[in-house]
């Protein structure tokens, strides 16, 4: 008999999604994707082609594709704004959950489907927080954790994008929740697991400069941003993010330690292959995230099926995600007032003058 | 309807046959794998609880594999004595035919293999060079099909295996044909790719050390060996093997044009990683030969079944790998009768007197 | 006739002083190192060995060195804490002055020297930031000046040095300004050059973080410490130092631009070797800033000495090294207070309720 | 007392000899350039300008100079052909001797240079292989001296020059010796220093083409050579030169030894700046030989002076430098005849017959 396959849904299938989808059908061997909902018209007419053909059940209604018969799971990649809903809805219908990140732009939402899964215990609900899938990135987790840098004192992180000419992340930027809820909070999640989840914040600062798109002031954004967080257990975390790298996308982590040092992706490479040319020597650099993780989103699609198929623990907490949120959003905060955002102890916020 | 999926058997489950049979099944959405073979109890073993499960009717006998209901190919990774007769057989059974490299460590009965598939011409026979397979190496070739580089001139390509301590690869050099047929041969294979299969052999010459195992030549084997092979068309390659690395597999490869030069894995890295310790900044690269090109053969599965489900070309020429094998075979009896060996404008050997 | 050459003294031949006394008398032609100064019996001794066979008359009294007949020039490098009084009184012995970093520590004590030396519009004084004379900075500094990444929008920087597990720094934290002072001082300085000496802050703000030193804490000192410093004209630097690497000295810049980036040694190496070993591949990094910047130093001593006897223009403005001054002393103060610090738009300091 | 310099002269002031009369005037602290011998006109009036005014006395006949009141020393930098009887004379009229390599292209002569210097034990002469004295190579030297690959077994290195397109090397091949003596001399002498001056060669081999330069032919050169140099000890050379990078020059060397290997300028960079831009990360590297050892040079002057004065042993053993030469020419005799060069034990060439 052949081992169980994990009932799973795709709920929309744009750029992300239908890649998450022929994840999935082709590189998930424990999870069959039996059912994929999207609203959009051209994306229906994708799924026929590419979809249809090996089982898979299209709905364009979210709530009917939830009641697909013997649905067990549901992986969300609409768009931001719907995340939250419908993950609830899928928490409630009884069916584990892996929702694209950010749970939302707003962190009271967010928490709400941390309240979701809370009352149902027996879920899997996880945000997809793809870095922390990468091989480089696990390589240097475990470095840390078995103390080869000693003590990590200083996280730094970037999210750094090619520029794209089109003036496409203008108009996403209304919703996006801005640069650093939108790209940094890959980077705060790495901090919060690199340096400890259990990390209170003390402090938040963030400045930033639009300078190739001067229109993202309307969304209270920038295209390029620095920000400290100041954990109260002595810990340090900065980042920087970007819209305008010109050789393609460069994500990089350095964890700071008391004997040594770990860095990811330092050296970025596309492939093995260099160009010795009049000019010099040149190597090329994925264009974009895609180009840089997409092994990550395997893994993430196989550790969730496992996950859910064999009971065991996800590898990234819920709670955790809406935590990243929270202090990417006071990042976009203090870029906004120009000021500096101060915590107690405990975590509440404090005014300055109380210092 | 689903899509039709090519009804494949893997003969051998060794250490290669076993990650053969996996990537079939996991990883070749095209393919399905309906049957295995191995006269090995322990691989027997090992395939009851990995691919029965999941369908795959198993067989301690070649030939009634072949006659498995509705087969279509057949990739063959069983000992390197055994291929060319397996290859033939299933020829002769009209099955498409993938076969590990090399076909033989004997020329006559390569070309024996290459003589049964031109009987057969609706069939897809190849010998599975991974290394083409390559996504660096095919971004090599791209540049220099493109003229990146002006006319490819110089050639230098090298094998090098991690030190295996064990002294496994004294006995195995009994039978691997020597450190040319078992190691350089996907560098001559890259070299007949990169420099034009059409490339006739003007000369060959060879020498080795035995560095650390010295009693590799009772089996008139070395651990590190150095090659030339001159062509008659004014392109030179050289090579280099070696069993004694230190850090790993570092397989590489660079390309001399008239306008540029390409290297391929001149930095070999095994992840993102770097550590900066008190001994420096460190990397490490990948153990083996899998390490390296495991996607490389997921590649190769998949080209290999679109290629049979689709009849279109495959990627490798079949006499392409009996010319590798050729040469594989006249530098290692360079390396040991010390002589240059010398070849005239139609590639017909002839002697140094006649120069 | 043989050239003339620039009658110069060095004062101070601690760690510093006696590089440059060496740097002057076998790498500088065009500088005649005639005179020694320092109070030190140890390094009188070390001068007399070293210095006196080569005819550099040697004084243990700053006033009567500078009496020193034919003297033309002063390169200063004793105590911090002198260093204005001394490089002052040479400027008015009307002598040519090139003063370690920094002038002070104090901005007034800084400015003081400034005062002085426009008074005497026809010497050349001048800051000896080493890294302006960095043959990469310079290629780099020239790509930017080329536009060859654009305009510059944000400049990173950092300057980190090895672990010295003595605990020296804790002794020099009480003298050195602070990290921002001491260290980052290079990177303020660069950031000027980079984003352009008339920019005018906006905001500085600075954390830190006691990984290895707590005793640092008494002398309001860090060993990791991170700022930000956000300029009017729409710029942004941002800054790491540490005193706790663990694989040597790490000083590193990057300029982003709106159409490219460019790094200065973000890949740090001592030597063209690079080891493959059991644990990976290896190399080393420069053990201390003098390993890094050696020829650094060499260049500036000679490009001080042709503008004295030509009369040109120095490479480095004195009120720019003034500037940078008072970012360190500003960045200092922000990570001693915990508050952000803010300034109008022609730099006068005002007070975040005013924002 | 100002220390005694070493009274020295410069023989030729070509390219090269002008760098080395440089670097004796600025560069070299123990010695003092007396006295500078050219035919040529042009460069009599550069040394006028440049040389004269520092107390050099300017020489048409070399005779003359050698008469040079209290004359110690002499490097050669004149024209090859001229090399060797020119550091006879000196020999002969007690002078030491620093020759630019080669002695000669002619063995029989460089070898009469070796036997005039043993009959003068006391005087300091050696061939300026310049490589000896860069800080990579020594370091490297060094980890293998102390035992850090193992026994050193397989010894790679490549002297690969940009290309000229003005076709300068046709013309210079004339005289040269060939590429193998040319160029590929440097690797030779860096395999004998790294696998042992007493190894003894037992085949020699190589093979090249005119992949740009056709006209080469004609002097019996060729733009690529790659040869084989086997030795008695079961350790091997392998060689390649080139005329024809495109990004600049890239001399390398690795060591490949039991337990680890060394690579010296594996990853060839001109500085410390990588340039990112829409087309990747680039770097450039060193244009020409002297960009990459023009420190090399200075170390060799200082050295060479100090064994002078000081009565030490030189770096470079003068037979060693006629070994080289003569392995050197082999190759080139292999190149020209195709055929592979054997010797006995004891270093006597034998015919392949004999084997």
């Amino acid at each position: 008999m052949a081992p169980r396959r994990l009932q799973i849904a795709c709920a929309g299938l744009g750029r992300m999604g239908a890649r998450h989808a022929l994840n999935l059908l082709n590189k998930t061997p424990r999870a069959q994707l039996v059912a994929a909902f999207t609203p959009e018209p051209s994306e229906i007419e994708w799924a026929r082609r590419e979809l249809e053909p090996s089982g898979v059940k299209l709905y364009t209604d979210y709530d009917e594709m939830l009641k697909h018969p013997g649905l067990e799971a549901v992986l969300i990649a609409t768009v931001t704004t719907a995340h939250a809903e419908e993950a609830i809805k899928a928490i409630e219908a009884d069916k584990h959950v892996l929702c694209e990140k950010p749970l939302s732009t707003n962190v009271d939402i967010a928490q709400s489907v941390v309240d979701a899964a809370s009352r149902k215990p027996h879920l899997k609900v996880m945000c997809g927080f793809s870095r922390r899938f990468d091989a480089s990135y696990r390589e240097a987790h475990d470095h840390v954790t078995s103390g080869a840098i000693g003590r990590p004192a200083v996280f730094r992180s970037q999210t750094c994008d090619r520029l794209d000419p089109s003036g496409f992340f203008v108009a996403y930027a209304e919703f996006s929740g801005g640069i650093f809820v939108d790209c940094n909070i890959h980077d705060i999640d790495l901090a919060l697991w690199f340096l400890g989840e259990d990390s209170v914040v003390k402090s938040v600062v963030a400045t930033g400069v639009c300078a190739v798109q001067p229109e993202l002031r309307k969304h209270k954004d920038v295209d390029n941003g620095v920000g400290i967080v100041e954990f109260w257990n002595g810990k340090i975390a900065y980042f920087f993010s970007s819209r305008m790298m010109a050789a393609g996308q460069h994500d990089m982590t350095e964890i700071v330690g008391t004997n040594g040092k770990l860095t990811v992706n330092a050296n970025p490479v596309d492939s093995l292959v260099e160009m010795h040319e009049t000019t010099g020597i040149r190597r090329t650099i994925p264009p974009d995230y895609w180009g840089r993780f997409q092994n990550a989103f395997v893994t993430e699609a196989n550790e969730f099926t496992a996950a859910c198929l064999d009971n065991t623990k996800l590898p990234v907490r819920l709670s955790s995600s809406v935590q990243a949120l929270r202090i990417g959003c006071a990042l976009q905060e203090s870029l906004n007032t120009g000021k500096k955002i101060y915590y107690d102890e405990v975590g509440r916020r404090i005014e300055a003058a109380k210092l």
